[in-house]
């Protein structure tokens, strides 16, 4: 503690020492705790002090205003820095100047207010011009400065400003800001005197106190304003977190040709690669370097060599500052032990650090850069593997645009599904299977897609929907399949009689080409070259050193031999959810579906199951052969029977020729079958009790499958059958009696003896509060996360589109609680039925099959929990194995 | 434990003493414990033995095998029967004859096996004729038992000993059993003996103790027989229970004319008047009162007058006996202080008690008995309030048919809300509104009802629906309301044209009179003389009496004043639960709502909800001065807005005349608004979030009618305003900040200050999880049971129908959960939530406004969680405050 306050608001740093250390982010912010650490260690930064995020939370509970006491720790913290650079604020012979920047705990880039150049005015500007032996400079940074502090202090808007550079450029006939004298500039001054006062009323601030107080409020205002408040939104950042302030002495780039701005990685970020990265722009500020008026020269030669470049590098140009500047790199990323992100300034010769924080990344470097500072020991296998954001893999995992490639964008749309794919429209899904057969390869369009669309979703190699979120059937399948997807492409509107779309004024007709980039959620006419997935070394040792870790088992869920054999590719361990009904839609089987559906009596339900009865067989047998031996889970009917009813005449007429029924008894049927509220109707196990021979038949499907393919492989198959949507232990204790009898039935007529459990998903909070009862029936539960949480919220995912935007707006769901946990509402059940059931069964069979499975934040949940394995999409297979290792890590 | 074994299997009874007592009814069934009971306070109980209901347990368990050292039991029991009755079983010359009957915890009259005469024999027989000096007696009774056993035993089936029964009476022109001599019972005797052998292939068995065991197989068989499971189902008696199985010597009412048997009730069971209230038949066994072929015989001398009879009473015939039953009847209701129900049998001139329990009663009858008990000081003012079933009361509070008045039934359906009514048929609902509007009586009938029939409702006498159970919307409103109404009667089929019904074949026109037992389900021709209720001073007593016990408030759920004024009449203390909806659709309103449901902008949803301001601020107004000062909880609007959408091209365009929008745009916003599964969609909280000026209307219109009415009656209301679907503390704290500011304004608008509460409706899992957080900011919870079932189960009450018969039949449900709170489930969240809720914030005021605030087991377990109020519909109020009362008394 600097001054012996009992709570302490300012905390200075400097060649002198620091009060704070980079441990203090909370506190001081990123920016703060590092500029902090890093005058600690010795290394040159311009004396400054930070006012904690504390202040910022009192200044928001107290009507926006001060604690007392703020304003003494500032005059006393100011009073240092001006020891230590031997200047003084507001002096008008030897005038300090600060700059004022906003630093939160987490890193909002250009979201909040900055003022540079602080402490100058109409006087302190004669004593900078003598002082700098530079009239030019002094000018020019006054009138940056009043530009800067009129748009964010004073909120005078700064095209004013701009339009008044532009009028006199073009009355002197100038090009560029450089063309213009010290003369000049004190002209333009005199001008933006006189706006900023027209527009207010009363004159540019000249006391330099009140400026610096103007700056600071503004910039713990802008924590605020609507920009910062949509980022923490987007970025799940706590507005109680606060941002800090940090007054620094300023130091110039742009005091002539012996100084210089810039930024620098110590490794690519894009790529990884071990290279001093960066650019910088010699007599400048760093705002010119954001602004990108300037072409910015590289750091290395070898860089500015390979770009082909004839701009000299840093290394070539200040190779005294470059030769510091790499030896301030090497010593950053051995104390912090991870990339670095600097910002550095070069005053007249003299190298000033301004910042330095780990670098954002993109996913190939993340592992790049963490297995190779594994080799480098500067950290471990278990550090290596919490560096990779397993949310980031995605962007690996799928094919992905060209980033060179020429485009032609057409519309944007939702980034419903990641990866990039070209090929013909069709708007149908059965043109699309139809197609895909044909060896093309087909971008199925839909208005919105529905269980019937599967198959040809399946077929296509993207999708995209007019309508629909991304939590849309389409999305939510498509993420599943690993097809890339574009959803509510409002712009699509696809001709009545299918022969063509509109988009945006063009007309693109059945057949023609085009691209999705699903990660964007962008469409493009033509083909756009795409990048194969390149699972690299970098990749497979990271999930080694994390399957290392890894406590939880990690499972796909899948259907088809397909989507298993890519989920093993992926390194799944068994199929944690098989959906069954998802076999009943291909077009071979739908019509005996719907034949099983619409019959009004038992018989007519067995005749049109025993149809059924040798293809989910051979569904399973191919399934099972490609999990060779690996659990599969395999879930009884769900949906209510309706999602398979026929919609148009001629459907019906063709169940009424397969069934030999009567078409408008059919139709009756059907009516009767509609209801209110389907997703609490009459579907899961509800359907099971009704009709006890559809289960029956699927399970003897399952059994009959599985030894087939114990005698055929001799591998050992264990089928986990699961009953959907219990509520009450009796549903259980009536199913599994019918299931064990089925089961015992086939193993008989097989003579073969086949290992198998019987199981419940908990997806409803009913069973989730009376696990202990059910646990005396099911030997294993899996979580059913997706329900749970619409009957845990009474919130249907279908419908929640028409008032999400309002919700997420008020800031009501930070995050979408169908993508992320629910941790204390859904996680509690959770909680409580992992404990309940493990009361009565201490070794039942927890996993979680909903599409938290595949999400990090609620696998670390569950690691928690204590669950045996999680379940997801097989292209989320390898972000699940890195999210678990990674929660038994930080575990501890 | 009369013979030592560490497990009793086997208790005895007689006037030796009794192993048992009335205490043992789980052990001994009510028949055992009371005969043990009766024997031990010296009354006269043919000696006996009861084989326990853990046997039967055992038996089920065991394959229906009885435990080793059962037989061992019963032989020495029956020993001890021997040795009291001077009989020996089996003896040629002197045989014991005993009864085999079923005896469970709880009464199932009807439902299980009896055997009588058990232990005669071809040889048996004879020695019976002589020690009884009747032959005759000794053959019918042969024959009854050979009759009895084969078909409960042998499974003979009795059709077959009717048929040669009537054949011989009819070849010998005999016309009455009585009519028959010994030898013609020798003859018929012989048949029956040969229709068992050619039946089961071989003969009827002679061995009395194979008899014997056959006997105590069936009785323990016909526990589980299917109108055994049927009853229990419907009066929710657990399987687990068991029966008892009672073997005693047999006693004869058919002994001659100094023999009789007969039931008696203490008092008089239909109107609780202290009389002796019986029948008996001379010379008859008792299953000759129960066949009613003849007429049986008053009890006493008083009785016989009032009745008219000329037959003597037992009064007049038996003196003795009849003197000595009288004081037993004395003797039986001093010791068990209830009406009893007795059975007995006069063996000449021996009077024999055969069985003795509580009296089953009628509501009314229940009232007096207690009250009456009560003042003879037989039983506290407690035991009084404790004897009334509160269900029970529902038949006192509705008009009744008047059960002499002739009556001409078209059709039966469900009984969905209890009452009498008759009036006009009218098939509409404007229309019904008018007719009564101009004094007519109506009763309403549809296809099925929608929210928009309520005023059609309201205005009719009584509800007839062809469709829907026993929850469906017109079931579930009408017992709100308080009207009769018969739900699902599939006979009625309103003609296309609404002029006409037709019911079994019968034309019944728009505007003839119809009357309906709404506590029957059933419907009339024409009218029928209806009783009006009559809350005697029996009710009002014991009313008063609950309510000194009681702690939790009663309120009700109301919205019209009329509704509010009938609550109060029934001594509702408050409103629970003011459904704002309700009044949206009145015909001058719909119109209103509909324009603002279907503006596309704030602007025109403001327009709209001015016109509606005045309308609901009137409605409170009202409401506020009926309840003069009791607490009004009022939801804001809750339901999906399509409910009020309209559906017809004609509705459409009033709207857009009346708005000024294009039809065309209304049809299509109309269409946007439907949604999948409405039940977990836009609704709730959910329509205050996106359309704050719904919520702002509604809170201006409640404070305004708060500060109307306190100025102009003196008298404080404290609003309750009640936000409705709040899954996260954050909707609570956005709506919560709206609300305060509107009550400010309005109370500076009109210099008045109001107390209001702001709470919370807790009808989500989430909700109740998270009850901590939301206790943060709601001042109140009130327990939304009907929702918060839906969520926990994933059931829809509206879509349940489908299959909740199927899961009636299989006993998952054994009570209706949207009737009796599922207490594992459902009441789990309500303890959980109340717990959470109290924590932070003690003295949270915490209320249920489900149907399950009017159901007393549901009242009984909120009881337990210490809620502060129930509220039911106004007709259940007096029912709520018994079992409020009884749930205290029950904690003790």
């Amino acid at each position: 503690m600097a001054d012996g306050n009992s709570v302490n608001w300012v905390y200075s740093f400097g060649a002198k020492g620091s009060d704070g250390d980079g441990a203090m982010r909370n506190l001081l912010g990123g920016k703060g705790a590092n500029l902090a650490e890093m005058a600690s260690l010795g290394l040159p930064v311009p004396p400054g002090f930070t006012i904690t995020t504390e202040v910022c939370t009192l200044f928001y509970d107290n009507e926006r205003k001060f604690p007392d006491g703020l304003e003494a720790s500032v005059d006393a913290a100011m009073a240092k820095i001006e020891a230590q650079v031997d200047k003084k604020f507001g002096d008008v012979s030897n005038p300090l100047l600060v700059s004022v920047r906003s630093g939160g705990r987490a890193s909002m880039p250009g979201m909040m207010d900055t003022v540079l150049n602080l402490g100058l005015n109409d006087e302190t500007v004669i004593g900078l011009a003598k002082l700098s032996g530079d009239e030019r400079f002094a000018y020019d940074s006054y009138r940056r400065f009043i530009q800067m502090y009129s748009d964010v202090v004073l909120g005078v808007d700064h095209h004013h400003f701009e339009e008044i550079l532009d009028l006199y450029k073009e009355q002197k006939d100038y090009l560029l800001d450089t063309d213009l004298s010290a003369q000049d500039w004190l002209a333009v001054i005199d001008q933006y005197k006189k706006i900023v006062e027209k527009s207010l009323g009363k004159p540019f601030p000249q006391n330099v106190k009140d400026q610096l107080w103007g700056a600071i409020t503004a910039v713990f205002a802008s924590w605020r304003n609507e920009r910062a408040n949509t980022y923490r939104r987007l970025h799940h950042i706590p507005e109680s977190w606060g941002t800090a302030v940090n007054v620094q002495a300023m130091v110039f780039g742009n005091m002539g040709d012996s100084s210089a701005t810039g930024v620098a990685f110590t490794r690519d970020p894009s790529t990884g690669e071990k290279i001093w990265y960066g650019e910088f722009l010699i007599n400048a500020q760093g705002e010119d370097v954001v602004a990108g008026i300037r072409t910015p020269q590289a750091l290395t030669k070898k860089h500015r060599e390979t770009m082909g470049e004839t701009l000299p590098s840093l290394e070539e140009v200040m190779p005294e500052s470059y030769a510091q500047l790499v030896a301030i790199f090497e010593k950053l990323e051995k104390h912090y032990r991870d990339m670095q992100d600097i910002e550095f300034t070069i005053q007249q010769g003299k190298l000033w650090m301004l910042q330095t924080r780990n670098g954002k990344r993109t996913a190939k470097a993340a592992l790049k850069i963490a297995v190779d500072m594994c080799a480098e020991k500067l950290i471990s296998e278990e550090e290596a593997v919490m560096r990779v954001d397993p949310a980031s893999l995605d962007q690996l995992l799928h094919p992905s645009l060209d980033p060179d490639a020429p485009r032609d964008l057409l519309t944007r749309g939702l980034p419903a599904s990641p990866g990039a794919a070209s090929g013909e429209i069709v708007f149908n899904s059965d043109e699309a299977e139809r197609l895909a057969k044909d060896g093309h390869k087909v971008i199925l369009v839909r208005v919105e897609t529905s269980p019937e669309d599967i198959h040809g979703m399946h077929a296509a190699e993207g999708i995209i929907t007019a309508r629909g979120g991304m939590t849309s059937h389409a999305a939510v399948v498509a993420r599943g399949m690993g097809r890339p997807c574009v959803c509510g492409a409002g712009d699509v509107s696809i001709e009545k009689d299918g022969s063509a779309m509109s988009v945006g004024g063009r007309r693109l007709a059945k057949g023609e080409i085009i691209t999705i980039d699903g990660a964007k959620g962008e469409i493009f006419a033509g083909a756009v070259k795409t990048i194969e997935p390149e699972l690299s070394g970098d990749f497979s040792k990271i999930m080694q050193w994390a399957d290392k870790k890894r406590r939880m088992k990690v499972r796909a869920n899948a259907e088809t031999p397909l989507d298993a054999k890519t989920a093993r590719g992926f390194g799944a361990e068994g199929i944690g959810l098989c959906r069954t009904e998802h076999m009943f839609f291909d077009a071979d089987r739908i019509l005996a579906v719907r034949e099983m559906i619409l019959s009004e009596d038992k018989n007519g339900r067995k005749a049109a199951l025993a149809k059924l009865l040798p293809m989910q067989r051979g569904d399973f047998v191919e399934l099972f052969k490609v999990m060779s031996g690996l659990p599969v889970t395999v879930r009884l009917l769900d949906p209510p029977l309706h999602e398979f009813l026929p919609h148009t005449d001629e459907e019906i007429e063709a169940v009424a020729e397969a069934s030999g029924m009567d078409g408008k008894a059919l139709k009756a049927r059907a009516h009767a079958l509609q209801e209110t509220n389907p997703m609490l109707g009459h579907r899961g196990c509800r359907l099971g009790i009704s009709y006890p021979e559809i289960y029956e038949m699927q399970v003897r499907a399952i059994m009959e499958a599985a030894c087939i393919v114990a005698e055929e492989t001799g591998e050992n198959v264990v089928p986990e059958i699961m009953i959907p949507l219990v509520a009450k232990r009796k549903e259980l204790e009536i199913l599994k009696i019918k299931i064990d009898a089925v089961c015992q039935q086939v193993m008989a007529e097989r003579g073969l003896q086949v290992e198998y459990l019987v199981g419940t998903m908990i997806e409803l909070p009913r069973a989730a509060l009376t696990a202990d009862d059910l646990a005396q029936r099911a030997e294993f539960f899996s979580f059913g996360t997706n329900d749970l949480t619409q009957t845990t919220f009474g919130l249907s995912r279908d419908d929640a589109g028409s008032f999400l935007p309002d919700y997420q707006r008020a800031g009501i769901f930070e995050k979408d609680p169908f993508v992320t946990m629910d941790i204390k509402g859904v996680g509690a059940l959770v909680e409580i039925a992992a404990e309940k059931g493990r009361a009565v069964r201490p070794d039942i069979k927890l996993g979680i099959c909903g599409e938290h499975g595949g999400d990090p934040a609620s696998i670390d949940f569950v690691e928690g929990v204590g669950l045996d394995y999680v379940s997801c999409s097989p292209y989320r297979v390898p972000i699940a194995r890195l999210a678990a290792a990674q929660a038994v890590l930080k575990k501890g």
